[in-house]
């Protein structure tokens, strides 16, 4: 398997206003071709040694791995968690019309 | 890592009904092992230059790498996208039993 | 593409509360960092040849790869299937700070 040339990226947020914000700036800036919000999910983790249970919104972002580095450095950026979930999936497989959409629609704009 | 013999395949359309249309048809074809539909995503995307938001159903299904293909001819034709969202990823690890039960349940039927 | 050091590890159960057990048992054993629960999702698939459909939990766990035989085995032992869907997706990309945590978070627990 060679290196994948699209991506899934997922990150998770704590309010639904937030995802919101986060796949449309990531849209907004071509740093994804769209962007998927379910509802809520429950979050379990360990914190401080104890295991706790949170609502979150997850935000699953489609994009290029071209695109990545850029897409993350914007999602650290907008993300107000300090260490903020980022990870990235790789699409190895999809309809030539869906994927060739994605890299149109993350193309950085052409200057006029 | 050596091209995965199992997949995700996620595709997503505009009511429920058809999302369960789309599960219920590759799976009754044998081109999926099963499908799961979360409730309703809010997907993000730009058309015509305008940030857009909507609301959509995910169908996730399970198969075998030998019948992406098949499945995805299968849900072009089903789906009433212009330019549906089909993409792929790998299952890299996985129960033994699950495996093989994913495998069995997408071996075209035999003819009697 | 090398062999990933972290995993989505996905499984599905038939009621929240086997959801939220799963979820916690495993980041309790530190066999993942973090687990999330989405809303019930409609699943369907063949049974004795039939097409049903059901209502289940999904659960997305984050690990390592070091740490997948040993989650999938605690998950086969704690959930009440006969064929729990257990199946590993690659995270190719992601943050370093958050993959770092997910590391942290799974390490064995020293002992005192």
């Amino acid at each position: 398997m060679t290196e994948p040339a699209w991506l899934t990226v997922l990150t998770t947020t704590d309010s639904e206003e937030k995802a919101r914000t986060l796949a449309r700036g990531a849209v907004d800036a071509r740093l994804a071709a769209c962007a998927q919000i379910p509802g809520p999910v429950t979050s379990v983790y360990r914190w401080q040694g104890v295991i706790e249970t949170g609502e979150e919104w997850q935000v699953l972002f489609k994009t290029t791995a071209e695109r990545y580095d850029e897409l993350e450095a914007h999602l650290v950026a907008a993300h107000d968690y300090e260490t903020p979930e980022i990870i990235a999936v790789p699409v190895v497989r999809g309809s030539e019309r869906y994927l060739a959409w994605v890299s149109a629609e993350t193309a950085p704009a052409a200057t006029p």
